[in-house]
């Protein structure tokens, strides 16, 4: 790459992650940052190194990850959008692609970002669509879950909902939307909006949700968990296939 | 199976199509009805023919379709059911099973029938749920398409609609429901309702709807159409991953 005549551009990709090791580029796995990036070493004749929003992890699906790369290979934002598209596989489509101002970073400039988790709860599993849900046997008091759901909004320290092995220094994250939802048929959809998320943070506030939806864990109890900053009192981590990564926020 | 103490049970069930090759047993190929009667076999310990509600095409999913068997292995409804669950793979589900009239017939007794179809229409194609929609790029006219599904309402003679190579002596129906509605973000779903469907008569009328929208027949061709009973007239057959049944009424 040329710096003097690199530009920057910007992606929006839908993924199914079910055929994934997550986002980050891996020595063996296939991975969707690995993928794209083939195939824009395809159209630029050169590594092109794609920098994500953030990882997503093996599993977890996007209706709008977002991600960036400089090139000089002198394409505009048309060339990149169909050329990739038609190079990719079925499993990741490039929803957009705009040229940005050459300092647009993707993950250094994100706001804020945005997540659905989907929860069918009813007594047999899913047949269709069962590689995008958390299957609950058990029935789930979403009236509570609701509430519970409620207790997360704000800034606060979320250090007890961040998975092990992973810390961060900063902890502290404002949450701006955090509500649970019933569309109907056994399915809840949880929607969750921050200027950050910690690690697995989404998948183990709605571990911990659906403590309270089974009645293992009270309200108040969810209310004591966050301000305890203690990973081991949350609830399990939620299983990847249910998440979905839904905005990006510049 | 010792006709004396033979009991009739009802299956409903939910499958994701896109790995049978449809619901009729076969010589060679994975099909619905055989995978389940394999499971039969395990659990009566004999040969157990299962009777579907008709027939769905390969690719072609269902919500709640039904289907009976006869057995005299003395087992309960609630036995079949956690069993059939339990042998079953992972794209086949039994929602429920009753214990039926001892003449109850899936395929006799069905009253009507209900399918939906999923439409995508946006530029680029869908990574999620690639296998339940059929993706249509350019614009669509959902405004002439909803009037056109209206025309197909009432009784009448579909042969029109009729997929070839299948003639059936009698080829009038009565269409109780026929609407399309705008669901969001581009997706499109048709519903249709009837006291019986020819083969391919749902694909073959999306097909046709299909082409309203593209702005290539007008809402008078598919009345048209309707009247000629000239199948060559109608749409192409809309592909099999849209095509969900949906309910089957006794």
């Amino acid at each position: 790459m040329d710096d003097a005549t690199a530009e920057t551009f910007k992606l929006t990709l839908e993924y199914d992650g079910s055929g994934f090791h997550g986002w980050q580029r891996q020595k063996k796995d296939r991975t969707v940052q690995e993928t794209i990036e083939k195939a824009l070493a395809v159209m630029t004749r050169e590594t092109t190194p794609l920098i994500g929003s953030g990882r997503t992890d093996a599993g977890v699906h996007a209706l709008a990850q977002t991600a960036s790369f400089r090139t000089s290979a002198g394409l505009n934002a048309d060339v990149f959008f169909n050329g990739l598209n038609s190079l990719l596989p079925g499993d990741v489509v490039v929803l957009s692609c705009e040229k940005m101002p050459d300092r647009f970073h993707a993950r250094f400039d994100v706001r804020s970002k945005r997540y659905r988790y989907h929860i069918l709860n009813r007594p047999t599993a899913p047949a269709i669509g069962r590689q995008f849900v958390w299957h609950i046997r058990k029935p789930l008091d979403a009236t509570a879950m609701k509430q519970a759901a409620g207790i997360l909004l704000g800034t606060h320290d979320f250090k007890a909902f961040e998975g092990a092995g992973s810390p961060r220094a900063h902890t502290v994250r404002s949450v701006t939307d955090s509500t649970l939802k019933i569309t109907g048929g056994g399915n809840l959809a949880y929607d969750i909006a921050a200027n950050g998320f910690l690690r697995f943070m989404v998948r183990n506030i709605v571990g911990t949700l659906v403590e309270v939806g089974l009645g293992k864990f009270t309200i108040q109890d969810v209310a004591d968990i966050l301000k305890s900053k203690d990973r081991s009192r949350a609830g399990a981590t939620a299983p990847p296939q249910g998440l979905f990564l839904t905005e990006v926020v510049y």
